[in-house]
């Protein structure tokens, strides 16, 4: 069995109105049910982890939403940070707390608010992980690349591990246009979506290598965590751990070392970067448009290819438009082409300049 | 002094979700200020008619909203239909009521839901149509067209009556496209807006002539309007009074007889039949985009020629759109190109058809 471990924050300000910093996009029902992406991510890890081997890391905005949507989670799996301090830490505090409880616990890290197609092939994909990861390699799950894509960084892959994984040689920052077009012709690089496999053990001794004091810390609160001390030590030693990804803290530095390897996750697969992605990664009707919502009537009349996400008890209705996206939520609305819902973010923007950070 | 009559009634459902039937095109601030189209109905007249010589007939639904809009127009002269007649008894109880304080007056008829963009043309020509009036032609103030429109009744223009008046030798229905082309080049044509100037006395007197019931019915009422059998004779004889428009009534067959005079009325003017018609009315930004709003927060990022209608507290996004209607109000939203704007009444259609008739 595995551990599973959900680190749950960012905001995801490129769906802005739905997604907001005090409801941020893992809590949403982006799913094409009424699910949040946070909840169809355990549900994708029942057949591989028990509740009780199913972990959340979040903040403090977060922790009683997460432990509303998440009722079958032990209370002390759900870890709350006092602070953000970046993935490394987050990922660091849930190895150590899980090591302590089994200390020959593989665990994996799975992103609260990504998409994935075929359950049944990501489980698949998930076990030779395991399998790479019961080696001794900090093993992460590449996406097998559809697309040229300048938005996520690459893993460039080297030479074989087993049957099913490989060395990773070299991680890659997002690349242009050009050099991703190279990447996927190439068929040597992955899309990096943050995903890891690892025995706890063997990653918490590359962190000691690569960083000692993240490591010291995190162990020295992981001792405490099912005590009377926790908050004490938390208060004491959480604001001084460095604010590091997890990429740059271990992963590079354990690729160099010959210590990473990677499956390719050849399954859909989606970030749900903005409301475009989010067209992408769900059926639509006949008509191509994707229609998310609870209780609000949504009226169309020759509309096509349009995401329409009405989350408020209201009426949306539209007539003749195509590749659009109308975003309804109780206190704002938004409207742009799908080619454009990158530049929500801009609106986001534009709300915080003004001061109005109640709509954000 | 011009006794002005605003008959307000209509629902405007290609206005939705901005016109309900509860709260109508013309209680809305639909004119660029925070005046509603009813409010800039009687500011427009203000130097023909002063408040005590303003006068509104309306239904039940409508009284109370209109007696607060217009503090200034005496409770007298708001004239509350027990039931909807149309509007020939609308206007008939109008110039009998009118007629028996002033058996002299000239009345004025003027839509409550219309745009006039050069007010002081307006003014003059509708004092040309008072010397008509007084000379004892029921008169129409027809608009010069400025396109084909399909979308009006057209009045076709007979000989001279005076200097700027001419005879009305014929209304027309509203025309196909093809005759409507035929109509606005052969400069004979004027459109039929209903707005109407006479002296109540020669109008009741072609009422008598043509609709004798409906005559003796609005001059029963008046005959008690000021007394406390008002109720009690209203209730008797209202609902009996013919369902008529005043052109089907009295000024086709007037206009037979030679009694009906036109004055062109050449200036911009609108029946603000949908958002587009809106949006071509009022002045719109640098952009060509029309932003009609309260307190809303309207954000737009390379938005051109819409129309963006903000009546709630609701942030209002939109990116990279052109010629998109998006009208935002507390319970509902809609989207669709100016192109499509009539269609709005589909979606009102459709509401009904569903039993959601509180959103209409």
């Amino acid at each position: 069995m595995l551990y599973s471990v959900i680190p749950a924050g960012g905001s995801g300000t490129r769906l802005w109105p739905l997604s907001r910093s005090s409801h941020p996009k893992f809590l949403q029902p982006l799913t094409g049910t009424d699910r949040s992406l946070l909840q169809a991510t355990v549900d994708r890890l029942a057949p591989l982890s028990s509740a009780e081997r199913t972990y959340v890391v979040t903040g403090v905005a977060h922790a009683v939403a997460v432990s509303r949507q998440l009722p079958g989670v032990p209370e002390s799996n759900i870890l709350v940070e006092p602070s953000p301090r970046d993935s490394c830490a987050a990922i660091a505090l849930a190895a150590a707390v899980i090591t302590t409880r089994d200390a020959d616990a593989i665990m994996g890290v799975f992103s609260a608010d990504h998409l994935i197609g075929d359950p049944g092939r990501f489980v698949e994909v998930i076990q030779e992980a395991m399998v790479a990861a019961a080696a001794g390699y900090l093993t992460t799950v590449g996406i097998t690349p559809t697309r040229p894509e300048t938005g996520f960084g690459h893993l460039r892959i080297g030479s074989s591990v087993n049957a099913t994984a490989r060395l990773v040689a070299e991680f890659r920052e997002k690349p242009s246009y050009e050099v991703a077009v190279e990447y996927t012709k190439s068929g040597e690089y992955l899309w990096n979506a943050g995903m890891f496999v690892f025995q706890t053990e063997t990653f918490l001794e590359e962190l000691a290598r690569q960083k000692p004091d993240l490591h010291a810390g995190v162990r020295r609160i992981a001792a405490v965590w099912d005590t009377p001390e926790r908050e004490s030590v938390l208060t004491e030693v959480w604001p001084r751990l460095e604010k590091i990804s997890i990429d740059y803290a271990v992963m590079e530095g354990a690729a160099a070392a010959g210590k990473v390897a990677t499956v390719p996750g050849d399954f859909p697969w989606s970030d749900v970067g903005d409301f475009h992605a989010l067209g992408e990664s769900l059926p639509g009707d006949v008509s191509g448009n994707l229609v998310l919502g609870g209780d609000a009537i949504v009226l169309t009349r020759d509309v096509k290819d349009s995401v329409i996400v009405a989350e408020s008890d209201r009426v949306v209705a539209a007539i003749g438009i195509d590749n659009l996206v109308i975003v309804d939520t109780p206190d704002a609305v938004m409207v742009c082409p799908r080619a454009r819902a990158q530049e929500v973010k801009q609106i986001v923007e534009a709300l915080k300049a003004r001061g109005d950070d109640k709509y954000v």
